[in-house]
């Protein structure tokens, strides 16, 4: 077992903490390892909605932008992802990981920056960009063997970590946990600029991804995650969807993986914009949605024990204004962080 | 709103809170305040035990320890309960409570400690008292006006508490975890006198009685407490009682509250002793069982809403060796603390 913290990360604490240094989480998980040369990543959500169901020049829009990840100094790794929007859009996007930014900087200025400042007719696209320092994110993973979002890019999975089971896991994953309480400073603003719409988040804005991959399942396991977990998850993620700004959940998309063409993967997963680390904290340990997810999913586990072959995963990152960017072309008011700014 | 820490126990802070300044819990709970020349308390459990449901000895022998409360230095106030324990015994004791440990002394000097000195038939007799420090206990209320357990030597009941409604709000709300990990030390140690058997505990040992009161609910209410929450709190305390050793627990008894007399009230509690409160918090946020309880509770009071006439409270006392007192005369092993000497 060892810390989530890899040890080039690690520092003299002024903040503890949550569990005792004999804590034994009580089964095992396992976080993604990036090379010490990697300083910081990218993770870029670019992404086209339309008000009618897989319309035709969304698919092509994301296809030309999917050409464009081929170029030179594109990412590393990225997959394709659609959700129905509260408004009743159809978004489809692409999450895109880099582990060096200035290949970011470089691709985004030949092949990303006009994504959201070329009118497309009828589609409306938006970027939505983190690039966190490597002290001011986690993942957690179920099993080591499969990797999913900013894990790809990683050198290889830990041994079984000590920082997790428990809430408060994420934040003590988070190596700027040891010092830093991550709490939000600074305003959120709007810049428009005709029909684009750029917003300029505030410090220790928070991101989750959190995904569920059920391809290996089959049979009463399967039965059992469609029936007795997946209706659970979706009720909260329509709750956060439709309301989560009662909890400081700025936006939240539960979308469905696709493959390069837009066929639908037994993989699904949240993607949220949280006010803060400790707004999600608050809403995942004790907001009756979640209280019911966390439920589900442990009557599920205890039932299978370790034959289940559900695979669970997230991405928790907490970022500085600095290291944000939202763009939003032609999109209805209340995409993503938009959200922010409507009343 | 109020921190549940009152100004006379704060000090400059080593270890932060859970929560960032600007917390506001989604409901309102309270805690019990004594005056500031409060600086220790005492609880005792004085117990009798017995193989035979509703012994004549054993309602004997707690009656006549009844008429020492009366005496001069004895409790402020006492109250009296009743479970069936793992092995099949009855066991029935009075929770006694002190603001004043002099008092306690003198008292239990002439009145207390031959309760587990003198050898009666039929019936064993345990003690189980901690002293603690007032930086080293915490009370939470659902509502201000109904005490028990140790808030019934209170002054008053707080405000509304800021440090409540999240997993860590226990230890938020000890005085001493602003600048202790409270984490065990030391070995716990048995010392036998013939029949008569002293356990010495570590330092920070922890303590929770955590009850519930149903005498205001009806009709559907009371419905709803006895079908849907009571039989997954049942659940959760035979857990602990019967495997709690697994997660850290020493023993639970999960009772049933009696008048003077022995006539049951429509109030229980659980009472258990924990290798440190580490291992509660570990327990009442992810073990199954309590995830359950937890679900229950929040079902029912969501449901409910304000209208909820249930009441919930606790104490948590974390408890150096020098604050403890365990002692067991012809009980069987597994009982209160000799569970920790059990194989």
């Amino acid at each position: 077992m060892e810390s989530a913290i890899p040890p080039h990360l690690q520092c003299p604490r002024s903040r503890p903490r949550r569990v005792p240094d004999d804590y034994v989480p009580p089964y095992p998980s396992f976080v993604a390892r990036h090379p010490a040369s990697v300083q910081r990543v990218v993770m870029a959500y670019f992404g086209v909605q339309s008000p009618t169901a897989r319309a035709p020049a969304a698919d092509a829009a994301l296809a030309e932008m999917q050409r464009r990840f081929g170029a030179e100094a594109g990412p590393r790794h990225w997959d394709r992802a659609r959700y129905t929007d509260e408004a009743g859009h159809d978004n489809v996007f692409c999450a895109a990981y880099w582990d060096d930014p200035a290949s970011f900087d470089a691709w985004f200025a030949a092949h990303g920056r006009d994504w959201t400042r070329t009118t497309r007719d009828g589609v409306g696209t938006f970027a939505e960009i983190v690039r966190p320092d490597v002290r001011r994110y986690e993942t957690l993973f179920s099993s080591p063997d499969r990797c999913e979002g900013i894990a790809t890019l990683a050198s290889h999975m830990s041994d079984v970590v000590m920082e997790h089971a428990y809430w408060g896991g994420a934040r003590d994953r988070i190596p700027a946990s040891q010092t830093d309480a991550m709490e939000p400073a600074g305003e959120l603003r709007v810049e428009r600029d005709g029909a684009r719409v750029r917003v300029v988040g505030h410090d220790a804005l928070c991101l989750i991804r959190s995904g569920q991959d059920w391809s290996d399942t089959d049979g009463d396991e399967l039965r059992m995650y469609r029936h007795d977990v997946e209706p659970v998850l979706r009720e909260g993620m329509e709750f956060l969807r439709d309301r989560g700004r009662e909890v400081g959940c700025f936006a939240n998309r539960y979308v469905t993986v696709e493959d390069d063409a837009g066929r639908a993967l037994p993989k699904s997963y949240g993607m949220s914009w949280w006010t803060s680390l400790a707004k999600l904290e608050r809403w995942a340990e004790s907001h009756p949605t979640h209280v019911a997810i966390f439920g589900a999913a442990m009557r599920y586990l205890s039932t299978l024990g370790p034959a289940a072959r559900l695979r669970l995963y997230h991405e928790v990152t907490v970022a500085q204004a600095d290291e944000q960017f939202f763009e939003y072309l032609n999109c209805h008011p209340r995409t993503g962080m938009l959200r922010a700014l409507a009343p």
